[in-house]
C-alpha cells in the first residue's frame, strides 16, 4: 500500500462566471469541488490506476469535514488527523478566457497536533509499500517536518518520494528521501544538484520537455516524441503518481518514466485539471521516447 | 420577540489580497467570515440594538452548520431549519482599490424541506410580535413563498416587513404585507405604486436622498441634512432593522424614520460592511430631517 502524505490539503472550489469583471459582483453559475493539495492528487491517480492508496494529513473544520467526506464518496481510502484549525480552500474563478485563483492561508497547526499526526503515521508505516511527501507545510510546522518523516519511514524500510519546495525541499533532502521530483525551477532555486544535499535519486521535470532522470542506477530523458498544448496543472502530481506506482511495483527506470510521462501528458489534455483519462494515458505511452545519457 | 426569514442565507467570506490581477493566483492574506443574507443581517443589527430576535430560514451542508455556530457565536437565538443542499456562500475579493463579488447560487430546496419550514415557521409566530421577511429565494422555492409566509402571520396576528424583488416581491405584496421596503430599482420595477399591489404602508430607499415613506398614516420623506460618502453595502438592511423595530416598538413614523435614515447612514460609514457603531447612530439621528408632503 502507498502512503501519501499531505500536511496542507484544500478543498479545489471552481467558479464558473460569465464574464469576469474586476470590481463587479459575479453570479457564480456553477460551483464544482473536490479534494486537493499534491498528496491529495496523487493519491486519487494512484486509486484511479487501482494501486492500494492511502491519504494521510491534517484536515480541520468544517472545510476538512468536506474533504474526507468527499474522498471517502470516490473510493480513497483517508485517515487524516483532525486539526482544530479550518482547512484552507482554493477558489478559481474561470470565464470563457481565463482563470483566477485565491489560495487560502492553510490552518495554524498546534506541537501537539504534529506529535500526533506522528503517531498515526508512524503506525501506517507498518503496512506500507512507498510514502509519498507532497506539497506545503501549513503554518506551525517547521521547515524540517518531512525530514522527520523521510527518517521515520527509513527506520521501517520504507522508501520515500519528496515533492516539495523552498526550505521543506531543502530540510527534506538532508534526510536522505529515496527519490525528489523538483521542477525545473525548483532544481535552479537548489543551487546543486540534489543529491549532494541528500537525495538518492533525482527527477526533475521541465515542462514539454520531458524528465530528466539522474539516478543510482544511471541517467535518462524522457519526453513525449511531440509536445502536447494544454493546461499543465496537476501534470506534476499526475508525474509523482507514475514514479511512485513504478517504484513500488518494481519497474524499470525506462518503464518508470514512460508512464510518469505519458500520465503527466494525458493530465495535460484533461479538460479538468488533475483528472486523467486512462485510456489517453495508455495511448500516450507509445509515444514515449526515453534515452539513455 | 421579533422573527427575521432568511431562506436563502449565505456565508459571507471576504478575501483581502495585495494586488488583484485578473488571471494571476493569489495568496489570500486575511480570510473574514460572518453569516449574511438579507433577514441574518437584520437579525443582527436588531440583536445590536438590543431587541430580541431569532432567526429563522433554511440552512444545510458543511457552510449551513458554521453559519448556525457563527450565529450562536455572537449571541444571535436562531432555529433555522434544516436542509439537505448546501447553504451558499459569497466571496468578496477586496484589494487596497476594489471589492469584486463573487455569488454562489443557492442550494435546491425540496417540497418536503420548505413544508417543514413553513411548520417551524408557523410554530414561532405565538410568540412574535412582528416577522421580517428578507431576500432572494433559492431553488425549488416557488415565487409566492412570501405571500404564504405572509398569510400564516397575518392569521396569526403578527404584521409583516417585506424585503425583496422579483417576482417574490410582486408575489408577497398580493398577500398584503403591512411595509414593504423597496429600493428605487425595485419600485420603479413594480411599473406601479406597491399599494395597488397589495401593501399596506411603503418605505422607499432613495440611497443618499433618504426615505420616502407612503403610509395609512401620512406621507413624509426623512433624509440627513447633509449626505455621506461610503459602501452603501447594508444599508437597506440597517434602514430595515430600523424600520422593524419602531413598528414593534409602536413609535411614531416620524420616530421610525429618523431611527432608520441614521441606521442606514451608520452603516454606510461602517468600515465593516453592514456593521453598524452604536454611538455613530445616536450622533446622527440628531443630523435626519423629516418632512410631512
Amino acid at each position: 500500500m502507498i502512503v501519501t502524505v499531505t500536511l496542507n490539503p484544500a478543498l479545489d472550489v471552481t467558479y464558473a462566471v460569465r464574464a469576469f469583471v474586476p470590481g463587479a459582483t459575479h453570479r457564480v453559475t456553477t460551483v464544482a469541488c473536490r479534494p486537493g493539495g499534491k498528496g491529495v492528487n496523487v493519491a486519487r491517480l494512484l486509486h484511479a490506476l487501482g494501486e492500494p492508496t492511502i491519504a494521510l494529513g491534517l484536515a480541520g473544520g468544517p472545510t476538512g469535514s468536506l474533504l474526507r467526506i468527499r474522498l471517502a464518496a470516490i473510493g480513497i481510502e483517508e485517515a487524516f488527523t483532525p486539526i482544530d484549525g479550518e482547512t484552507r480552500r482554493t477558489v478559481v474563478v474561470a470565464d470563457a478566457t481565463a482563470a483566477t485563483g485565491f489560495w487560502e492561508p492553510g490552518p495554524e497547526v498546534t506541537t501537539h497536533e504534529w506529535e500526533r499526526f506522528r503517531e498515526d503515521y508512524a503506525a501506517r508505516l507498518t503496512a506500507a509499500s512507498l510514502v509519498v511527501l507532497a506539497g506545503s507545510l501549513p503554518p506551525g510546522i517547521a521547515p524540517d517536518a518531512y525530514a522527520h518523516l523521510i527518517e521515520l519511514a527509513g527506520a521501517a524500510g520504507v522508501p520515500t518520494i519528496l515533492d516539495a519546495d523552498g526550505a521543506a525541499l531543502r530540510h527534506g533532502l538532508a534526510a536522505q528521501p529515496d527519490l525528489v521530483k523538483p521542477n525545473a525551477n525548483e532544481l535552479a532555486s537548489l543551487g546543486v544538484p540534489p543529491q549532494r544535499l541528500g537525495a538518492r535519486d533525482v527527477v526533475s521535470s521541465h515542462g514539454p520537455r520531458g524528465l530528466l532522470a539522474s539516478t543510482s542506477a544511471g541517467s535518462w530523458t524522457a519526453a513525449l516524441s511531440t509536445p502536447l498544448a494544454g493546461n499543465p496543472t496537476g501534470a506534476g502530481d499526475a508525474c509523482v503518481a507514475g514514479l511512485a506506482r513504478g517504484m513500488a511495483s518494481g519497474q524499470s527506470w525506462p518503464d518508470r518514466l514512460t508512464d510518469a510521462v505519458a500520465l503527466s501528458a494525458a493530465a495535460v489534455l484533461s479538460p479538468v485539471a488533475g483528472e486523467i483519462d486512462l485510456d489517453q494515458w495508455r495511448r500516450l505511452r507509445s509515444t514515449v521516447v526515453v534515452k539513455e545519457n
